[in-house]
């Protein structure tokens, strides 16, 4: 202790501040009473309640880390700070010993904390890659059976509840000041109090604990989905998803941007086009899980930047020109309503907080679901898309990027191009020396929607199968490092049984994938040129950011890909067209809908919540079109 | 300092929590650079920047006490907590030579404190009774110019905004956020930002930071008095008043309460009235003063506890009925919209608070006003009306009742009574022993609206004009100390000019005051014990509250008469028939609308509206309902 300290002059939380590493990060060493031992490392001023929290680890408390229900009592190794809730929960003996609450001890410096055991089993659920989550919605319902006022308790409505709701604090607005002294009186003061963070939302007769819903929206550019969940168990009610009503306005994020740039209505258009696509999932969820939706009491919301502005009414222009600025990372105090949803309608609205303008806040959701700050492995998280947003994460430091990939992925500026909908090609696999068996292909074919019983006729190619066509043709030597069809002549020496696969259309030459010229289904030299540029602009990111951990391909223990598009991809073809490091195949995991799951997340637990917020702090974004050497590495990385 | 602060285990304000006295107020003894000492006291818990400034000391500061401009340094002798702030405001030796911001330092003991001079110099205003109020006003505008985003740097919107606004701190809504990004760059990121308290209500292109209004409204059951400040200046730009809409549901609170709970539709009708009322006079001042609506940033409104659920929708049946329960004391979120209020859209409303049913936020206003709690002198407060709010307080303990008067006050009930409007009587001298001078009358009355040019007939007695005539009939014996008139027998030795003005109507006796029976304005037998209970109660109520204290109703120094009665009140008139303690005129004062005056305060200073709020906590309420002894007294206070 320094003298200051002694001397009363510096408070004690000030006292071990200075202490913490150069990672940014401090250490919390948490054992638990069956003596297992666990550190994690957490940024400086995290609670301690908080970080055993992100951790799995479950500490006892009823009011979720508000520092009210005074029941996460911990034992600190080191001397922390004492706060006035610690001296009315401990003896001076306890405090002499350690005994904190977890959530008003802040890891300002590494601690060693005995965590006893539990004397209530937490709810918890499994959402995201894989993660085990507490359960501690914002949403909280508390019954309560008040005393009735008299002469001689005049005590306010407000008060009187107050009092009651011994682990939740919480201010009362107008709306709900207009219910509550006829709702108390006609109740007989027997009624169910529905708090969200700190707002009393609604007071409803009687007891209502058990209803209890939330709705997590993924908020995608093309597709929307919507999960009911019901917050009591944790557990899904209902889900579904549609396309997102925008789609009239451009299938990207640029083009629907420069709509409002156009056109001075276009963007309450876009916003109400958005708001009604939530309204109709909500509608539906809440319809096949017979949910009413005025128990829909919290909504979270993941989306891009772009998608986020318009959805909320905010002017996109600044993230659609240079120099690509937010006007707001994060989005304090929205309501359902805002959204266009009618559900409870005092419900809020959990709007994901954004990174940068193109690592929006469907990647930080992504990175809380994917659990890419709780890991000490390197993992890389490539969201592939139009806009391809990349996050490289050793646990200790995190960096992201965006590249501009360009429409290949979603089947746009590629000729026989298309969605990933029913005739879509998703899987090629060549057979340059003949068919593999008697009777078989030799230019096998997935198609989106064929089944044996009953083929469908391939009708083009979706980004998938374009990576998986590329990856092959590459692979059989048709294709060469450059990326230019070979010579015709090389054609029948290099593969045989595909030779007459190649053709021209004008003067373009092309592969034929199903079907006859003029009408086949074909890969075309510009195709490949579109792809490969998209995949150049994406592992010039990842290679820059490697660059930046100072680490190399072969160290990264994991690949995410996330995204609807990194989902259907191929890791083998992902690898050998060079858009993800060159890996074993194993290390490469398709994540599925992570930015859903991340919404998911933070209805459930707002510890999880907190963890959204503390990634946005501790991200490093690294913006491309400012690098000098981008041009370098992207002509580089255009080779096979 | 104790051996657990030492160790590191009490935080230092805590270390200082306990030494306060039992007054539950402790002293600040402020010495400014002129050798002058001020010695206040406050509630523990007070910053000395608040304690300061309710006082007039004035102590430099631009954010107003909100630990964000750092310039509010003071010196103080006693060890005080160590905040960051003061650590990267002061040096070291500084901070041992007990250096701190004075916004941080919370007077939990006695504290000795040196101001130094200030270097600027700060705006002040005279308002309520005699009350030097410094400006700082919750609503402040900050003219600014931005550097332009770069590539280079990507800052948002909202933190580019929040990083130039040094010594404001806000959050930022959806409302603003959705005008922001197009203000900034429509603007050339040269804009003024308007935040009310820690709110970003609006940006504004170019600087506007001259122009910035507030309204200040006294809601009454009779009457509605707005008055549009300038709160550049902290001067008035024009004043209007008018009926509150209310009328016709009934006169006083307890018809208006009754009106909601036999008719479902009453509590909205009532109250957009009020609402209406107030928008009625919104546009009155703005277009009085040349203001644009839009330019009025705040409003602020004090009104008893139904006026206040009334006009806020809030269901007032609870008020109206044993225990006589208020929803909420506070009302923190209120909008001038909420109120029906067309001025800025996002302009918030501060809203008195109550102290209980029966004493409301204009009490708490007009305490404000009067510096209730800023002097040491034992002063009674005594705002009289149907329902008669009574407060005394020596500065240490404020006691509070409520009286009901009844009807007597207002006109009500009395048979020639009237509202104080052109040709009611509000003044009488009688002169029983004949005219004072030649051609003099021997009953004198002031008549409102009556001048010595243009005489205006009598019509009526209003309520000051009810007092005038009882005190002088008392006082000249026609009227014994029981209230009664005396015998018709005795009435010429009594009072032989005046023998001729004793008559009856029926069986009852009158006096007649002007013109002749059976069309005279009289003051009957009936009246008479109307104004008697009246003063009853009020006088049950005071002396209660002065058995409270333990204090002798002689011990009063100051006596301010509050509301629109009391300010017509006779001191004399008062005094003889017992309204008030008996005491030299000298000592009773018309306070005037002080409601309004604690409206205006409100707008004026942040510090004021904490003040406000640190009554509430202070004031002990009595409730005389509930009181054993209040029957035994109402009987002995029936005397004259």
């Amino acid at each position: 202790m320094t003298e200051l300290h002694r001397e009363g002059l510096l408070t004690p939380r000030e006292a071990i501040d200075p202490v913490h590493d150069g990672t940014g990060r401090v250490e919390v060493r948490l054992r638990t009473s069956d003596g297992t031992e666990r550190a994690v490392r957490v940024p400086p001023g995290v609670s301690v309640f908080d970080a055993a929290s992100w951790n799995g680890v479950a500490i006892d408390s009823t009011c979720g880390g508000h520092g009210t229900c005074r029941k996460c009592k911990v034992q600190v190794a080191q001397t922390a700070p004492v706060t006035s809730h610690d001296r009315r929960t401990f003896s001076e003996g306890e405090i002499e010993e350690g005994w904190r609450l977890a959530c008003l001890v802040k890891a300002t410096a590494d601690l060693q904390v005995e965590v006893p055991p539990l004397t209530t089993r937490p709810k918890a659920a499994t959402v995201g890659v894989g993660r085990q989550v507490i359960l501690r919605p914002a949403v909280q319902k508390r019954y309560v059976e008040l005393d009735e006022p008299s002469l001689s308790d005049q005590t306010t409505d407000v008060e009187r509840l107050r009092a009651a709701l011994i682990d939740l604090d919480f201010t009362c607005g107008l709306a709900v000041l207009r219910r509550l002294p006829k709702v108390l009186r006609e109740a007989d003061f027997k009624v169910t109090a529905v708090v969200a963070d700190e707002q009393l939302i609604d007071i409803e007769p009687g007891d209502t604990t058990g209803v209890r819903y939330g709705l997590a929206f993924d908020l995608g550019t093309t597709t929307v989905v919507a999960t009911l969940l019901d917050l009591e168990t944790g557990t899904p009610a209902a889900v579904a998803s549609t396309l997102n009503r925008q789609q009239p306005f451009g299938g990207d994020v640029i083009t629907r941007i420069s709509a409002t740039m156009l056109d001075g209505e276009a963007l309450s258009r876009l916003q109400s086009a958005a708001g009604s696509t939530l309204a109709e999932l909500a509608d539906e969820v809440c319809q096949e899980a017979g949910v009413d939706p005025a128990h829909v009491y919290e909504v979270a919301l993941a989306g891009n930047a772009t998608m986020t502005a318009l959805v909320l009414g905010i002017d996109p222009e600044p993230l659609g020109v240079a120099p690509f600025v937010m006007s707001t990372a994060a989005f304090p105090g929205v309501a359902a309503a805002d959204l266009g949803l009618k559900v409870h309608p005092r419900a809020p609205a959990y709007v994901f907080p954004s990174l940068g303008a193109y690592v929006g806040g469907d990647i930080v959701a992504g990175m809380l679901a994917s659990g890419l700050d709780r890991d000490k492995r390197l993992r890389l998280f490539v969201d592939v898309g139009t806009n391809c947003e990349i996050v490289l994460s050793d646990g200790h430091r995190i960096v992201s990027t965006a590249a501009p990939a360009g429409p290949a992925f979603e089947g746009g500026a590629i000729r026989c191009g298309m969605r990933a909908a029913d005739g879509a090609i998703e899987t090629i696999a060549l057979h340059p020396d003949g068919p593999p068996a008697e009777g078989a292909p030799v230019v096998e074919l997935g198609v989106i929607g064929s089944t044996d019983e009953a083929p469908l006729t391939p009708r083009g190619l979706c980004g998938s199968g374009l990576v998986d066509a590329v990856a092959e043709l590459v692979r059989v030597g048709l294709l060469d490092s450059t990326g230019r069809f070979v010579p015709d002549a090389d054609v029948a020496s290099i593969a045989p049984a595909l030779a007459d696969r190649m053709g021209r259309i004008g003067e373009e030459r092309v592969f034929v994938l199903a079907g006859s010229l003029p009408d086949a289904v074909v890969l075309s030299q510009r195709d490949v040129r579109e792809l490969q540029f998209a995949k150049a602009a994406i592992s010039t990111g990842w290679s820059l950011l490697l660059d930046e951990m100072g680490v190399a391909p072969s160290d990264v223990q994991q690949v995410l890909l996330a995204g609807s598009f990194g989902s259907y991809l191929s890791p083998a073809a992902a690898v050998r067209i060079g858009l993800v490091p060159s890996l074993p195949v194993l290390r490469i995991v398709s994540a599925g809908n992570v930015a859903g799951e991340g919404a998911k997340m933070a209805l459930l637990s707002v510890q999880e919540r907190n963890g959204a917020a503390a990634l946005t702090e501790e991200v490093t974004y690294v913006e491309l079109s400012d690098r000098a050497d981008f041009n370098d590495r992207f002509v580089e990385q255009l080779a096979f």
